[in-house]
């Protein structure tokens, strides 16, 4: 495979806050505005609070889910006296970041996350994109405090819908298992070594390392599972089997028990074996989801290095 | 020692979602709803949703928390049009399973919580209670799947604040670590486990069984420990260390390391040697309590049964 060469990165947006219950981006990025990190090298830093009347409240959202508004027909869609507060939040980012697809968006947007499921730290991105899959490889020849894995939400950018997509390339960091509302020190060392190293690499690219092709593993979503529900009052009536729960990545067979329910009776899985992901994370209740499920495979990267004028 | 006869016990209310996120109890008072669970032998069963406002919103109160509400001054003070929800449930409450410290008080009240601190399997009560001990001393002689422990709040009936206080004997079972929001089915079954235990032991008792003294260890409340604050914003500036967080009940030396700060720093417990609990509990951010400390010490019981008529 030949060597593919990019436009340098000159330009990194660090965003946190998009779910105001997710402290770790939250206070990395207070660390970063004291500390007045603005350029580091040749990449210039651009931190950014996306939702901050939601963590003022220290919930998910206000109105409606931030991280859900940024679909090419949200962020044109015109704005009213009702129009909620996350959606006119989106398009001010959009005006700020991007806009979305265009030659002035930034060239890279990193919008860190937490979940209640035990994932590890997880990149997460629309669409395979060799620069993403370079960083999420080297992140994973650094990484020794958790498990470090790629996930791929395969949608194209008319229809991603999250903060991320606004950038020339663009991921979410996902950690966990964190309870929301809650900052634990050790979540926040891999997140703040995973800024710092993705910082690095933009760096070396930047000042012309080639970084050799090879092979990173990815999941891809493949199908969502909801809950088991009262068919009357649509109130879950079933927990996430014990033997499932903290196994996030873990290969589900046909017959495995998925759920437990309240008076006992255990469901199993059917169909595909897969891999199942964000298993009882907090914010999919609303939703009734239970976990999605994914496929894994393996991508082959060219080398890369930045393009010389 | 000589034995002590109390009256018997024929009314056992049982209460959940007096915080709205913490889904243990609320599921567990659903599934008994939902089988009439009202009566077990000798034992009728009241089932109670507490704040059922705050369960419809998944938070853990809507105006102020329901659980500070129960002291004899606020469940007398006058209810106007500005009252906050929470206060007039409180008083309603008191009408139903109260008057606090009457005659016609239900003679044993359990109120079901989660923590997102590593706890185990707690039972809070507000002043040693002989009844109350014996039941926790069953309970830690059946339940294998956590560990079972006491802690006191040591308050004077009239300022106890919690629900629990209704009751002519009252007690929390608190549970964790669970995510607020979440159902987790090993901690669903370890609360099921512990109420139809308590269940099982209000029957022996009343048919007559002496349950025979001995020791239990206690855990009383001490002091309060907060985060360390930015003098300016009075922003919380640290998180729990890696080395105290998920370690409830251990022994907390001088010297021991308790926060690290966001910029690295480590900063050490001072003073007497204490066990801390509901280390980095979600709802105490806003307060920014870190965690409380507590005195552990040995308390004797002597053999109780039922007073015969």
């Amino acid at each position: 495979m030949e060597c593919v060469s990019l436009p340098p990165l000159s330009n990194f947006a660090i965003c946190g806050g998009t779910h105001g219950n997710e402290l770790t981006g939250v206070y990395i990025l207070r660390e970063m505005q004291k500390h007045n990190v603005e350029k580091v090298g040749s990449v210039s830093i651009t931190t950014v609070l996306s939702n901050p009347r939601a963590v003022d409240a220290c919930r998910r959202y206000t109105d409606r889910d931030l991280n859900r508004c940024f679909t090419d027909d949200l962020l044109s869609s015109p704005i009213t006296e009702s129009t909620p507060y996350e959606l006119r939040r989106a398009q001010e980012l959009n005006a700020h970041l991007g806009p979305k697809g265009s030659e002035e968006a930034v060239d890279l947007l990193c919008d860190m996350h937490n979940t209640t499921s035990n994932m590890g730290l997880c990149i997460i991105f629309n669409s395979a994109d060799w620069l993403i899959l370079h960083i999420c490889k080297y992140l994973q020849s650094k990484i020794t405090s958790m498990p470090v894995r790629a996930l791929q939400m395969d949608l194209p950018l008319s229809e991603a819908f999250s903060v991320d997509s606004l950038g020339k390339h663009g991921f979410s960091f996902e950690i966990g298992p964190q309870p929301h509302g809650v900052l634990r020190a050790d979540v926040f060392n891999t997140m703040k070594e995973a800024v710092d190293l993705t910082i690095e690499w933009l760096q070396q690219f930047n000042s012309g390392r080639t970084f050799e092709g090879g092979e990173v593993e990815a999941y891809t979503r493949w199908k969502t599972v909801h809950y088991p529900r009262d068919p009357t009052t649509d109130e879950i009536t079933a927990a996430i089997h014990p033997q499932l729960q903290d196994n996030d990545f873990k290969l589900l067979q046909p017959g495995d028990p998925i759920f437990l329910s309240l008076s006992g009776e255990t469901v199993k899985h059917e169909g595909d074996a897969l891999y199942p992901v964000f298993v009882n994370e907090c914010a999919y209740y609303e939703q009734k989801i239970a976990y999605h499920l994914t496929q894994k495979s393996t991508l082959t990267l060219p080398s890369i290095n930045v393009k010389k004028d």
